[in-house]
């Protein structure tokens, strides 16, 4: 499987986290990794297809919201919850609340 | 001067908050917001001329980040902050602290 890319933290912007997560689906899955350790990419709770979900999960890795880490024949998806705090402080925490609180 | 449109808070989804935020002149227009009482168009400190200004002002007032208020000839903006902690408790603040201490 090929190596994923995966941006360097200090690199990241936050109007590009912004956009990543300015999609009811994308905050779907980001609040689903917010309760959970990792999820396997078939794992997720959402109503789109698997390449849909596969462009999302891709989306937020660029922007370096979440890790992708290849295990055999699956992928584990977790957030970069440490890295993104310290970046944004209470950023991704507020972002991920909220979304559980109300419709998104 | 015709009457401006503010969508009802209860309303606003967290996705439409995010999209208007996820812009560079965006970001640093709530990051001025929020450092200041209310500003009058003409004195924001962004690269952009009045129209694109304009522009990215509508965005914020449609997304319910902002109001809007005529006076005389001239229009008051400031964060509806306590409507938005509200609904989406630590969102807008930790973003527009976050734009304080990084690049957006």
């Amino acid at each position: 499987m090929r190596a994923l890319q995966h941006p360097a933290v200090e690199d990241v912007e936050l109007s590009t986290v912004l956009t990543a997560l300015a999609d009811p689906v994308r905050l779907r899955i980001v609040a689903e990794l917010a309760r959970s350790g990792g999820i396997v990419c078939g794992q997720f709770d959402v109503p789109v297809s698997m390449s849909t979900l596969s462009h999302h999960l891709k989306v937020l890795r660029e922007a370096g919201v979440l890790r992708v880490t290849p295990q055999g024949s699956y992928r584990t998806h977790e957030l970069r919850w440490e890295e993104m705090e310290r970046r944004f402080p209470g950023v991704l925490d507020s972002i991920t609340r909220a979304v559980t609180h109300t419709a998104v």
